[in-house]
């Protein structure tokens, strides 16, 4: 997407045709910096330390990250290494492993002097076919804001309320929640996004509004408490949120929080959709809370917070007493009956076993 | 309540017996620091500045700048000065109006030469009339408490979810929401609280965990996101907040999020309830969410963050990129149908329009 005017991917080949640019995102929101990533060691610290995060991301950070390896060194050895190193680093990230296996497969049984320009070959397929994938879902859910469009009087704009950052920062480009969000307003149909700060992470004070803003999409960060409020006098017309993992009952694993603004949708009867890649979809899970065990992460992440100060040094304050034990789990389940439809690349259908069924024969029948 | 085993409140006449004291909650949760306000200015200081807050200290704190007025000069001219300068610091408290007028009924049609000590004698008489009713509320809380520790095996702790502080600090002690809690935790129930940060000025992270650890009872800081979860995992028994106003209805006015986590209790059969001294009730508005404006506060109490660094000093940090706009609604209301009961000094009553003119006949009756 563009980045005040100048249009921008999180993760890119540079110009010399091996070395990997990226965002640093750690820096966001009070600076862009960029990273280039020259060695399988780089790629590596970037994903662990989270100068680049987000779940399609990853997955494209470390391909790339084989590349580097193999750039290298092309032996069996140099890679199992690599993929062990690669696969440390985020232990859950599903995206991940795939994204690794994917280019295992194409170097594999082939001549060493060949291994590496396969490899990047195909770290660049993953990268075009995750935007193709985000494309797909911004044509599916378009005509969901469009029928909303049609609804308001002329100029005033749809309010989308989301959760967390599900935008072209977690992926290569485009984003899942944020895909019909940016495709309608470069159609002219005026929108206007409330972004949840996302607490403890603030993905959404930092990032989302970030990368808003730099596009020219009106929003509003709000608390994680406001959307309630804003729902019940009427001024959310739609939620739309990303998601880690959908069940094959339509269940709806994401960041902590998002249950608690389904249900504020449900009560308010405001339409509350979740934007993913069909990849997404764990066909092999049924009942989300039953199953899905739910990540408790460092308590530091509650306990303090980091910005800038006033004279632009980045600061982390400690924000709860010394001695008070924190919990910090990093996602909940939203049940299907809460969601009104999955937005995918295939079109948007019923968070249901009959729904994800239908539009995924292939794949709801390999997993039975 | 207690401070490492010494009882403290957040208010007390100095041994001179005319200068007050208070804790500077602005040092909370890392300092314990108190003040001792010497006149009508510093009085008025310590409500503007948030040196003190929560609806009765400041009405309490108010009857004592008061005295100090009188104290200093008792002419009609000067206590009329007083009235004004205290009313002004924080417009929208009902009980910061309601002590100055107490305080104006005691010294109104009084020789000079009697009013300093009447007003003193009378700002005492608030403070322990405070207490009182929070001790009432604790008394018709405990039993609620009490039903639920005894579902439980033998050492297993009630886990009570709180949102905001309506802790002792909010009161000169004892508190509303926490009274039922820490009379329970002294007679020996166990019991443990979820205490939600409560973005975005963090009273739950800086000032319940504050109160509750140091008090001694066993405590975990949440972000406000988290409660859904808990309660979908069976990991909260009771929901219970304070209130800034319930309505002739019901419906309940607190902390922004409160909605949220009355919401996710009803999904999860998890009792919610509100406690509140009878003041807080106003016969005179009937739907919460028609009637009651929701103040807007300062756009920087979401987009920055104050804690203290590593190295001790507190520093604030911005968390929201220059230029994203910010909405920050202090309040949203939890519609009655939501509350399983009100805790007050009479006891616990129902939230709907019946059960608080059974409970208040004469105030129910006197707004119609």
């Amino acid at each position: 997407m563009k980045v005040d005017g100048k249009p921008m991917r999180t993760i890119w080949l540079e110009p010399d045709g091996w070395s990997v640019g990226v965002i640093d995102q750690t820096a966001l929101p009070h600076r862009l910096v960029t990273a280039r990533l020259t060695s399988l060691e780089a790629a590596a610290h970037a994903i662990r330390s989270m100068v680049i995060r987000g779940a399609p991301l990853i997955g494209a950070t470390a391909a790339y990250g084989m590349c580097l390896a193999l750039r290298a060194d092309a032996s069996d050895e140099a890679i199992d290494r690599a993929y062990a190193m690669l696969l440390a680093t985020r232990p859950t990230a599903i995206n991940l492993k795939w994204a690794l296996d994917e280019i295992l497969a194409v170097v594999r049984n082939r001549p060493r002097a060949e291994r590496s320009a396969a490899a990047y070959k195909r770290a660049a397929e993953i990268c075009e076919e995750d935007i193709a994938i985000n494309i797909g879902i911004a044509k599916s859910g378009l005509p969901v804001l469009e029928a909303i469009a049609q609804r308001k009087k002329p100029g005033e704009p749809v309010n989308v309320l989301t959760h967390c950052n599900a935008g072209w920062l977690a992926a290569v480009d485009v984003g899942t929640a944020t895909a019909p969000i940016y495709m309608a307003h470069d159609k002219g149909i005026p929108i206007h996004v409330f972004a949840d700060e996302t607490r403890p992470r603030n993905q959404g004070a930092s990032l989302t509004s970030w990368e808003l803003g730099h596009h020219g999409v009106p929003h509003t960060v709000i608390a994680d408490n406001t959307g309630g409020h804003l729902m019940q006098h009427g001024l959310v017309d739609i939620v739309i949120v990303g998601t880690d993992r959908v069940t094959a009952n339509g269940d709806v694993c994401n960041k902590i929080g998002t249950y608690l603004k389904a249900l504020a949708a449900r009560d308010n009867n405001v339409p509350f959709y979740v934007a993913l890649p069909s990849p997404t979809i764990d066909f092999t899970v049924a009942d989300g809370i039953a199953e899905i065990p739910i990540e408790e992460r460092s308590a530091d992440e509650v306990a303090t917070m980091t910005g800038r100060t006033n004279d632009g040094r980045i600061e982390t304050v400690r924000i709860v007493p010394e001695g008070s034990p924190v919990s910090n789990y990093g996602f909940d389940i939203t049940p299907a009956r809460l969601v009104t439809g999955l937005i995918t690349e295939r079109g948007v259908i019923a968070a249901s076993r009959a729904g994800l069924a239908r539009a995924f024969p292939e794949r709801a029948g390999a997993a039975q």
